[in-house]
C-alpha cells in the first residue's frame, strides 16, 4: 500500500531499492508520528476541516496506536511503504472514512520532518543526560586524584608537572563547553515545520502556531520553504554537536591508550575490562578505549557525510534526503554507547601514585626553577638561558617534592565548582521538561 | 632570533619547513598579540612580578607597536620566528631588560591561543555584520517580490505554486537560524586561555580573572589543560558555524545557477555581472554564483580538515596545530567574500513576472484542486485519487489565476517581521560592544 | 569461547561493545577463512609442524565446514567471538587435539587479513562484472541514439550541439577509465599477508611463498610489519576505486534528474519505474536516480571515513581497525546495487527526438557559424566577434538542420569501438580466473 | 583583455572574485600552454586551417614565449584574465592577424585541460623521483639496522620482538606499493583531451590523433564529453594517489614522534634538527615530524575537498572547477616537501642499540617460548595456556638473547632485494622518458 498509488504498480526492484533501510528506522519515529498526527488533527478541527466527533475518533484511534507502539505491538506491514502509511492505513481500517481525512493540509514531507524534530529533541535529551553522568564522574575523579601528580607533555615530549586532577578535570570542562553546540542543535530541532506540507505550504487556512504549542516547540520555521530546507540542515547541526562531544571523548581515549602502554604505565583497569590476544599469552589490551577512539572517529565523519548529501542541491525536497536517517540514527546510538562505556570504564580506573618522584622526570621541573630565579629578580629570558645551560651541562637538580601552582585552574586550584557551574548553566538552557509536558498532555488528552 | 635559541642553530631546511606560512598569518594576529601582552603585563604588576615603572615602560612600548601595526608599519623581520618573538624583540631592543621580563608566567602556547581567540571574536563580528546586511537585503527582496509567483519543485519536478517572496525569505530565515551555531562558536572563542602557559599552568600566582576582565572575555577556560586543548576545538566549532552559513549560500547559489538556465529563465543579472566564453559568442554565464557554490563547498570541507589534524591526538600541544591557521584564516576571508558578493549581486537581480500564467505550469495547481474538493466534503485521500485520474485522462483544467495561501509562512503571509525578530534575537546574544570597549580601554589606558 | 580466554571473563558490557557488528560481517568471511586455513595447514605439514595424517584430518574437517557454509548451515554460536574462533572450535570439537595445532605460526591478525584480501578480490570481481554489463548497455544506447541530438551545456547554460550518442558514450568511456583505479586496488588486495602473524612474523620457519601460491595470490607483502599495516590501507585503496566508479554514476544520475525535469523533458521512464507523492496527484518522480546520486555520495565519503580511522596512528594493529568492516562491506553492496539499478533502469530509458529543431536552441549553433566564417578565411577571433554582434542585434539565423562534427570522439564519430577496446584492455589486466582456479584446487584437493 | 570581451565590461568586483588565485597558479601552466599550442598549430596546418607560413610564424612566436618562460621573463599582465589570454595576446601583438587564428577549433576548456594534464604528468614524475630517493634511503637504513632489535606493539601494547630493519623496510615496501595508485593517476593524466573544445567537439575536421602523438600522450579521451568530464576526475585520482603516499608518511611520522618520546627513547636526531620551547629550557621537540604528520593529514583531506566540488554536478564545464587548482597545486608542493624532508631527516637518524636486552621487555618473548613448546610437540593452544599461566604466576623467564625468525619478510630475512624489485617493477610502468622526448621534439622543432 502506498499513499501515492498510481494505476501501475512500481516494479519490485524499484521498491526494494527505494525503501532501503527505512522500515528499520521508521519504527523509532512511530511514537512521534502519532503525536504529531494528534496535534495536526486537533488543528484541523479548529479550522473546521474535521468535525468534533471526527476529531474524537481520530484521537482515540491514534492513542490506541501510541499504546501499541509503547507495548512493542506496532509493526509496519509487509508491502506498506513507511510508518506514515501504516498509521493512516490502520486508522482507515479501524475507523473508516475519517482516516482518509487526516492527511488534509500536510504532506509526507512535513510529516516526516516533524517526526524527526521530535525524535532529535528526545535524542538530545538522552545525550545530555548521559554526558552529565560522565561529567559528574570526571569531577569526582578529579577531586579524588587532585594530589596525584603526573607529567604533562607537549609535542609528546615531557614538559611540565601536571596531575590526574587536572587531567580528569580537563575533560569535564570540555564536556561542559561542548553543551553549547548541542544547544544550538537543539534550537534548530525545536522549531515546528508542520504546515509546510511539501515545502510550499497549503491553501487550507492552517493554524501553525497551534501545532507549535501543542507539540511543545519553542518556535516555528515560519517560511515554509525554509522549513523544508531544514531537512538535512537539522541533521547537519546535530552531527556537528555530536562531533563536538566525540572530539572530547576521542582525546580522552587516545590518552588512555597511551597511558596504558607499559612505558607509561600510568593507569590500569581490572582484567575483566581488558581483552587478550590469540597468539600472545601476556596481552591485556585496552580494546574498549581503542573502540571509543575509533567510534568517535566515525561520529566525527558524519558531518562530512551529511554535507555530501546536501551540497550543490537546489531548494526543495529530494529523495536523497531519505539517507540522512542511515547516517544520524546509528550515530546517535554510537555516541550514547561511547559516553556510557566511558562512564562504565572510568568507574574502575586505577591511577599510579607518585609518578613524578622518579629522577627520570627531573626535567619537567625546569620551569619551576626558572620561575624561582625570576622571583629572585632575574629577568625571565635570562633565567631561561641559565637553566638551559645547566641542563646541557648536567648541573640541573630540581626539588621534585613540591609543586606550587595556585592560580585558577592549575594543579593546586582545580576550580571544580566553577566547572560544575559552567555545566549547570549550559544544561539549564534546554527546556526538556516543558516540551515533554506538552507531549504528555497530548497523550493524556 | 628564536625565543628558544639553543647553542646550535637549526638548519635552514628545518627552519623553512617549520615556519611555513606563519609570517603571512601572524600579521593578522599582531594587534591582538600586543593587546594580550598589555593585559598580561598589567596582571604581572598586580602580582608584583613587575614594578610599576616597568609596567609603564612596557605599556608605552606596546602601545607604540600597536600604533605601528595600525599604520601598517609593523613587520616580522627576516629570521624572526613569529609575531610573538618580534614583539618581545622590539621591546627589548627599545627598552632593554624589561622586555625580557614580559614572558614571565606565560608560554607561546597560551600567547598564541589568546591572540587567536581575540582574532576569532573579531572575525565573528565581521561575519555577523556581513550576514546581517545580506539578510536585510533578502527581506527587502522578499517584500518586493511577494506577489511574483514561481513554481516550487520537489525531486526537481514541478510541484506546487511558490513565489519569489517565499524564495528570498527562505534564505533570510535560514541565515537567522545559522546565527545560533555562530553564537556557540563565539562562546568558545570568548573564553580566556591566558595563564595556561604551556598547558599546565604556572608556579607564579597569576591572576587569570584579571586578564579575563581586561580583555573583555565573558569567561575563562578554568582548567589549564582544557585551555590548551581548546586549540583546535575553537577552530573546529568556528568551522562548523562557517559551514552552516556556507550551506545556506550554497543552496542559494545552486538555485540561482539553475534559475538562470534558459529552460527556466526565471532570473537574470545585468551583462556586466556575467562572463563570456572564449569560443561561444552567445554566452552569459553565472560565474559569480558558480564560484559562490564552489567556495562554499570549500568552506564546508574545513570542519573535516580541522578534524583530521586533531583526531587520535593525545592531550597537550602538538606542532600539528600550527596548520590550523592555514585552514581557518583563508576560510574566514572566503566566507566574507561569498556573503558580500551575494549581497553585491542580489542588489541587481531581475525577476521574471507572471511565470505561472503559462499553461505549462498547470499541474502545480493539482493540490489546490484537491483541497477545493476537500472543502466540498470529499475525504482528502479520495479527492487525491480523483484529481490523479483527471490528470491521467487529460481532464485537468485548474484556475491558474489565484493562489489562496494565507497561513503563517506561506505565499500570502511571509512573516517577514517574525523572521526579522528571529535574527535580531539571535544577534542580540553576542556582546561585541562590551568586548570591544574592553580592548579600547587597554589601548587608551 | 575466546581464543585468548584469561582466568577472568570479560564483563558482558565489554563483550557487547567490543564484538559490535562483527558476527554479521564475519559470515561473509567464513568461506575465505576456511580456504586460508587449508593453505596454512598444508604449509604447516610441509615444515613438519603437522604430520601428514594430522593434515589430512584438518583438511577433511575444513572441507566439511566449507560445504556447510555453502549450504548456509554454518553459524557463529552465541558466545563465540568471531568466525576464526568458531572454525577452530568446530575442528577441535569434531577432531580433537589436532584442531588446537592449526593456529601454530599465525595470529588472528594475519588470519583476518588474509580472509579480507580474499573477500575483496571476489568483491572486485563482482564490481568488474557489474560494471562491464552497464558499460555494454551504454555502448548499445550510444549506438542506438547516435543521431539523436541534444544541447550541450557549460555553466548549466546552453552551449553547443551534443547528442545522446555522445552522452551515453561519455559514461561508457568514463567507466572504462575507472577500471585503472580498481586494478590498483586489486593489486593491493592480491598480496598475501599470511605468515605475518601479529605483524612481527614468527619464530617458526613458515613457507610464505607456498601459501601465496596455494591461495592464488600474485605476490606477497614481504615485510611482515608492512603486511599488518596493509590493514586499512587495502580498504582505503579499495574505497578510492569505489569512489571512482561512484563518481561516474553520480554525474549520470545528476544528469538524469535534470533531464527528467519538465523544463528539459529530454528523457523519461515507464511509470512503474517512477514514484508518486502523498499530496500531489500529478507527480512521477525520479527517485531511483535521486537515490543513486545519494548513495554514490555515501560511497564517495567512505575514503574519508577510512582515513579517519587510520590517521595519526602508529605502526601495528589497533582495535580501531575492526570498524573498517562496517565501512567497506556495506559500501560494496551499495555500489553493486547502484551499478545494477543503473543497468536495470537504463534498459527502459526513452529519449526525446529532434530536440534541437526548436528555434529555442538557435544559439547552440553559434560556434558552427563562427567556424563557417573561419573556413571562408576570417581569423577565428574576428569571426567570433562578428557572430557575437549578430546575436546581440538579433540577426543570428543559423541552419539548425545539420551538424557536421566528424573528428575522433565527436557527434559524428563516437569511437565506440575504441572505447570498447579501452575497457577490454583494462579488464584484461585482472587475473580473476587464475586466482579462482587456485581456490577451487584447494577445495577439490 | 578577455577572450570573450562583450560590449560591456565586467565590474571590478566580479573580476576580482572570479579571477581569484588563478594568476598565481597559471604561471605554472605557462610552459605547457605554449607546448600544447604548438601541437594545436601543427595540427591546424595539417587540416589546412593554417598555411605553412602561418604555422612557421606561430611556432617561432610560441618558441620565443617558451624561452621567455624558461628565463622567468614571462608574466601575466595586469588586466589579462589568464595565461591562455596572455599567450594569444602576445602572439597577436607581435605577429598580427595570425595570432587570432590559433584558437580555431579549441576552447579554453580543452586548452586548460591539456595544460593541466601535461603539468600533472610532470608533477607525477617529480613525486616518483622523490619517492624513489626516500625508498632507497629506507632500504639502506633497513640493511644497516637489521640486527638492531626493538619491541613490536599491537594495541600500543608490547607485543613481540621486532627490529629497526623491519621498521625501515616496512615503509620502503609500503612506498613501493603506493606506486600502483600513482600509476593509475598517471594513466588518467596521460590521455589527450585536446580537440574536445568546450566539451562537445568541433565542426572542424580536427586530427586529435596527431596532437596525441605530438604531445606524447599514451592515449586520448575519445569521447569529447568524457574528455571535459575528466576535469576534476583527473584531480580526484591524483589526490587519491597523493593521499596514498601521504598515508605511508603519516604513519612513519606518528611512529617517530612516539619513539622520540622519552619513555621510549628509541631514536634521536642531532640538536640542530629539533626545536625548543619559549618557556621550557629543556625541550628538543620533533617538530619536523609533527608537521609531516599534520601536512600529510592535509594531503589526505584533499580527495574529500575535490569530491565536494564535483559531486551532484551535471555533465559539462562549471566554473566551480577553477578552484581545483587551489586544492591540487599546493598539495603537490606539500607532498614533495614532506617526502624530501623525510629523506633529509632520516639521513641523520640515530637508533638506540640493544633495546630488548632490558628485562622490562621480557614479555615480548612469550610467543617464542610458546613456539618452543610447540616444537616439543605440545599443541599450540595448550602451549599458549601454559605460558599464560606462567606469566600470571611470575614464572616466566625467557631467553632474551636470541630471536630466531627466518621466514620471508621476518627479522632474519628482510627480503630487501624483493622489495627493491617490487619498486623497480612499479616505476618501470611509467613512460616518463617517452613523453618528455615528445615535448623536447616540439621545442627543438
Amino acid at each position: 500500500m502506498k499513499l501515492w498509488q498510481k494505476n501501475t504498480s512500481a516494479k519490485k526492484e524499484v521498491e526494494n531499492f527505494t525503501i532501503g533501510r527505512d522500515p528499520e528506522f521508521d519504527i523509532l519515529l512511530a511514537p512521534f508520528d502519532v503525536l504529531a498526527s494528534m496535534a495536526h488533527a486537533i488543528m484541523l478541527e479548529k479550522i473546521a476541516l474535521l468535525s468534533t466527533s471526527e476529531l474524537e475518533t481520530l484521537l482515540k484511534g491514534l492513542r490506541e496506536i501510541y499504546f501499541e507502539i509503547e507495548k512493542g505491538e506496532f509493526k509496519i506491514d509487509e508491502g506498506v511503504e513507511d510508518v506514515h502509511s501504516q498509521v493512516e492505513f490502520l486508522l482507515t481500517q479501524r475507523y473508516g472514512e475519517v482516516g482518509k481525512k487526516l492527511h488534509s493540509g500536510r504532506s509526507r514531507n512535513d510529516q516526516v520532518l516533524v517526526d524527526l524534530k521530535l525524535y532529535y529533541r528526545t535524542a538530545i535529551r538522552d545525550i545530555t543526560e548521559a554526558t552529565e553522568e560522565l561529567f559528574g564522574l570526571l569531577l569526582e575523579l578529579a577531586e579524588k586524584h587532585k594530589a596525584d601528580l603526573m607529567p604533562g607533555y607537549t609535542h609528546t615530549q615531557l614538559a611540565m608537572p601536571s596531575s590526574f586532577g587536572l587531567w580528569f578535570g580537563s575533560f569535564a570542562e570540555s564536556l561542559a563547553e561542548d553543551m553549547d553546540l548541542l544547544f544550538a542543535a537543539y534550537k534548530l530541532s525545536n522549531k515546528n515545520p508542520l504546515g509546510s506540507a511539501a515545502g510550499y505550504g497549503s491553501s487550507f487556512p492552517l493554524n501553525r502556531t497551534l501545532t507549535t504549542t501543542l507539540l511543545g516547540f519553542e518556535d516555528l520555521h515560519h517560511n515554509v520553504v525554509n522549513a523544508q530546507n531544514s531537512r538535512g540542515k537539522t541533521e547537519k547541526n546535530l552531527s556537528f554537536a555530536m562531533a563536538g562531544i566525540a572530539g572530547t571523548l576521542n582525546k580522552m581515549a587516545a590518552d588512555v591508550c597511551i597511558f596504558m602502554n607499559q612505558h607509561f604505565g600510568f593507569i590500569s583497569f581490572p582484567d575483566n575490562l581488558t581483552t587478550g590476544s590469540s597468539i600472545m599469552p601476556h596481552k591485556k589490551n585496552p580494546d574498549v578505549f581503542e573502540l571509543i577512539r575509533a567510534k568517535t572517529n566515525q561520529i566525527q565523519s558524519i558531518p562530512n557525510q551529511v554535507s555530501f548529501l546536501l551540497t550543490n542541491m537546489t531548494t526543495g525536497y529530494h529523495r536523497d534526503l531519505q539517507l540522512l536517517k542511515e547516517l544520524i540514527f546509528p550515530g546517535i546510538e554510537t555516541l550514547l554507547d561511547c559516553i556510557n562505556m566511558s562512564t562504565f570504564m572510568l568507574k574502575e580506573i586505577k591511577v599510579k601514585k607518585e609518578i613524578l618522584n622518579d629522577s627520570f622526570f627531573q626535567h619537567v621541573f625546569s620551569v619551576e626553577v626558572v620561575n624561582d630565579l625570576v622571583l629572585q629578580g632575574i629577568p625571565f629570558r635570562d633565567a631561561y638561558k641559565k637553566v638551559g645551560l645547566d641542563i646541557e651541562s648536567g648541573n640541573f637538580q630540581p626539588d621534585q617534592s613540591k609543586v606550587n601552582h595556585i592560580h585558577e585552574g592549575s594543579i593546586g586550584n582545580l576550580c571544580l565548582e566553577e566547572i560544575n557551574k559552567k555545566m549547570q548553566l549550559a544544561i539549564g538552557q534546554f527546556d526538556f521538561e516543558q516540551s515533554s509536558t506538552s507531549l504528555k498532555k497530548l497523550i493524556e488528552g
